[in-house]
């Protein structure tokens, strides 16, 4: 039976984190979880972000479930860095998978797009590009301060992502893929990504194809996302990108996504792609659709493709039930949708 | 009188800009135009980019006005690096303008958004940032490349247009600034940008301030656009935010900005933020609104703020009396507007 490490984290982590298990535990009665105790909370009390030994302990998991980690009064980065992108980029996860889809009964900000039109799953880069973290600061603090920040970015990094947007694509209705960059102002590595892209294209004569630049992208998600089946871009326009695409799909209380090692030999990792919320934790009003999603995505990744499509139905169900104004209550939410998956 | 160099470019560029200079005759007559020949055709005929003579004759003028180059046959960077990007950097063009009004009689996408709700300007950092050009490539071509793009940012040039974006806000009825950045990744460049931000806050307490990560940014300016006055961010992320806020604005067909050296050592640039639009190239169709709200740009750098306030109230009745699905004639357009300024 699969083995899950389960990271709550901070604010409403814990209480998304709930709900998800209770319906992971519905669909996949037995899955085992242990828990671990990272984040803000555990950064205030002893100064530790990840030490290594439950980075060791973390990889001995199938997976890793995640709620959120952070809250205002850690300094920028430390969490970022020393926990979320370090699991990424420890266990390999280069694929991060962000699926935005725009449920029956939920409005999207957008006046002209209806629900059902918009389907399609953004395939971000998740372990090179300005994620690296290699920049540096000489002068820091005076008038001659320069920083810079550096995208690495390789062919080997590139080709393996580009290759797992085209196998999705291949498993989905309209197969096609568009390739998001900006080439002609990062001409070197927008031309690694455009080379590889076409390679990678033409093994795949099945699949269409399109490129655009990051900023019409930006543009065409906002007037036109039902043009988008999946995306594949680099590591930060998959940042901003995601973002968007979930906000025309209903905001980022729905959206979910998987840091991925689709080789296996590391644990991938889900997680919601909303924040702490430190405003409303505690509260039991968070929204937990997006954790349960996240766990679908675990569960699919397990092995366990009909659980994760069943969680999928009884989210569908749920929100195509919910009143525009619906005051929602997380655990109420959750017990919904483990009893139609369990039904 | 003030004596500009207009660089009408390619597809619709000519077209707009035809419009643009009948409403700035309109508004101050005398203004002296010296037409250059650049862009994609000029590359085409001859292979040349940008001459140095010429990068000389345009240093001589107050500004230059340009409608759009490139067309697809140009390999991506050769037009954007070689001419684009080329005048921003040699005229240190170091603030980037770019307001997005969602005007009276125009449909925003965003289903909650009214007319006259959204009033914003981004000013984006347009000399430093992932568009210094810095980077390369190793092993081209097989599977050992690396490909890099590093991002170059001071205290200078970040402390520059933070200033601009400050004393923008002075002159606007909201007085806020937001700034853009990617603090908790980026974290070099990020905490120059936030320390110099806060410095400069620090000197201006009328004015309220606010942070945001890109992410977050590009979420809300499709949720709540309205939440923004002055925002203020590098050239990367003002790239893709100027774009999604042309979007929710009623598109890039109304988007104007201005390439601004504000010491005056060089020309300021002004041009619409679409690019030459081969598709619908010599019809006469295009909308020349972005191009002569750039116009209006251009006159108020040169210190005809009124001239520059007539257009802008004639744009407003223009775009008021539209049509939903109107289909426009550039040249009648323009001779509205102009006849409007005149009056
Ligand atoms: C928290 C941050 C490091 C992270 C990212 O930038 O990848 C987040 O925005 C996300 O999208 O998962
Ligand atoms: C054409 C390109 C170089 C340019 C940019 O990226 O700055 C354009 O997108 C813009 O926004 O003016």
């Amino acid at each position: 039976m699969a083995r899950i490490a389960v990271v709550a984290g901070d604010g409403i982590g814990p209480e998304v984190v709930a709900e998800a298990r209770k319906v992971i535990d519905a669909a996949v009665p037995g899955v085992e979880a242990t828990e671990y105790d990272l984040g803000a909370a555990r950064y205030h009390r002893t100064g530790e972000v990840l030490p290594d030994s439950v980075l060791t302990e973390l990889a001995g998991h199938d997976a890793i479930l995640l709620g959120a980690v952070g809250d205002p009064t850690v300094p920028p980065g430390v969490l970022e860095r020393g926990l979320l992108l370090k699991l990424r980029f420890a266990f390999d996860q280069y694929v991060n998978l962000r699926p935005s889809r725009l449920w029956p009964g939920v409005a999207s900000p957008l006046a002209t797009v209806k629900s059902g039109e918009v389907d399609l799953v953004v395939v971000r880069e998740g372990t090179e590009g300005l994620y690296a973290g290699a920049g540096g600061a000489l002068h820091r603090g005076t008038p001659a301060e320069i920083a810079t920040e550096e995208s690495l970015n390789t062919r080997h990094g590139v080709e393996r992502v580009v290759r797992d947007a085209f196998a999705r694509a291949r498993r989905r209705e309209r197969r096609k893929v568009t390739l998001v960059h900006k080439t002609n102002v990062l001409t070197h590595a927008g031309s690694l990504w455009a080379r590889t892209f076409e390679a990678v294209a033409a093994e795949h004569p099945d699949v269409a194809t399109e490129y655009q630049h990051v900023d019409a992208a930006a543009m065409f998600l906002v007037t036109q996302p039902q043009r988008y089946d999946v995306v594949v871009t680099d590591n930060l326009f998959g940042d901003i990108l995601t973002d968007i695409a979930a906000a025309v799909t209903g905001g980022i209380g729905l959206a979910a996504s998987g840091s991925i090692n689709p080789d296996g030999t590391y644990p991938s990792m889900f997680e919601p792609v909303h924040g702490s919320a430190p405003d409303i934790a505690g509260r039991g009003v968070a929204d937990p659709v997006a954790a349960v999603l996240s766990g679908a995505l675990l569960l699919d990744q397990l092995g366990h493709a009909d659980a994760a499509a069943r969680i999928t139905a009884a989210v569908s169900a749920e929100l195509a039930g919910r009143g525009p104004e619906v005051t929602l209550r997380t655990a109420e939410v959750g017990d919904r949708i483990a009893a139609q998956v369990a039904a």
